[in-house]
Parts: C-alpha cells; structure tokens; sequence
C-alpha cells in the first residue's frame, strides 16, 4: 500500500433543501463543476447522487470529488473568488454539507 | 458532462471509537484493503485520513472507496462471506459510518 503522491482528494457530501426544485439543482452542480474551468490547482471534478441501497447515507444525496495536487491547492481552491462566490449561493440551498479531504493510498487501482 | 459507464463507486466515512488504539485502526485497515483479494466485484480500493483544514468533516476521520462495475457489483460485495465477517468486527469498531454510493459523472479526469 503506498500513498499517492502528490494527490489529494477534495469529498464534498450535501443535502439540498427541500424545496429546491430539481432544475435549480441542476444549475448548482453546473456552476460547481464550472469552477474546474477558472481555478488552476482544482485538476479534476467528478460528482454523483446516491445510489446505494444500504441507507446509511444519513440523508446525504450527493457526492463531489475535486482532486488537487497538495493541500496547498486546495487552500488556493477555497479563497480563491470564484469559489468564494459560488460557495456563497451553493451553500444557501443546502440542509447539510460535510466535507473531508484525502491523500489516498491505493490499495488497487 | 457524461456518466462513466460500468463504475459505481462505494464510499465509507469512518470515525473509530476514541479507545482503538492506532495499531487496531491499521489492522482494521489491513483487513479492509484485503477483501480487494476476496471480492470479485470489487476493482479498486483507495482510503485516507482527513487532511482538510474546513472543519467539516463532522467527526469521521477516515474515507475509504471501493469500485464496482455496477450497483449489483456492490450488493454481491456487500452480502459476500468475506464482507459479512469483516464487516461485523469493523462495524464494533466505529463510533460513526457514512455509506455513499455514485455513478460518477466526470467533468474533467
């Protein structure tokens, strides 16, 4: 098992609002997944709703996965302002947010 | 933006109770990352601690994801014997699990 080098793995989990309608969804992960386009050290951005059958999600609905080169990245990453911007409106439509970040040991690729 | 075809990704959020020690944590991760030799369906294994700096991570200390090539990938992982067994001393272990699963979407690799 060896740590990746110079990865690290940015996990966003969120719960929107309730009474968010689907195509404001929409737009949200449209302007998150936009930032990988004005924010050099963000590398990569994959992103997903939740699929799993085994109801341990605690209520989480969706997935977001930047991936940076260093910490220092993602520090750039969250004062940078057009993150700064469009955490500021993201954030007003979500009930829950967790977020953890990862420098991940591959086991198997 | 497109959805990857045949990759579901299985997601687990862990915060161990405060009495394992660190040699317990890395025998439940050697544990963990063996079933990658067991499991048929699952592909991949990565896993890391929390290196984020936000303050969001509500308590889970520890990520860990598993690829699968389709969700019926992760039900046979999930029932597997190998799973089942482990799964069983592991869970004793955490204060706090998290299970996402996602078909990502890959808006840049």
């Amino acid at each position: 098992m060896e740590e990746t080098r110079g990865v690290v793995k940015h996990v966003l989990l969120a719960k929107f609002k309730d009474d968010i309608s689907n195509e404001q969804i929409e737009e949200l992960i449209k302007g998150f997944a936009n930032l990988v386009n004005h924010i050099e050290p963000m590398k990569a951005f994959h992103w997903g709703e939740d699929v799993s059958f085994e109801n341990k999600s605690q209520g989480f609905t969706h997935i977001f996965e930047s991936s940076f080169e260093s910490t220092e990245g993602v520090a750039e990453y969250v004062s940078h302002p057009k993150h700064v911007e469009f955490a500021k409106l993201y954030f007003a439509y979500l009930e829950k947010v967790l977020v953890i970040d990862y420098k991940p040991t591959i086991v198997r690729c």
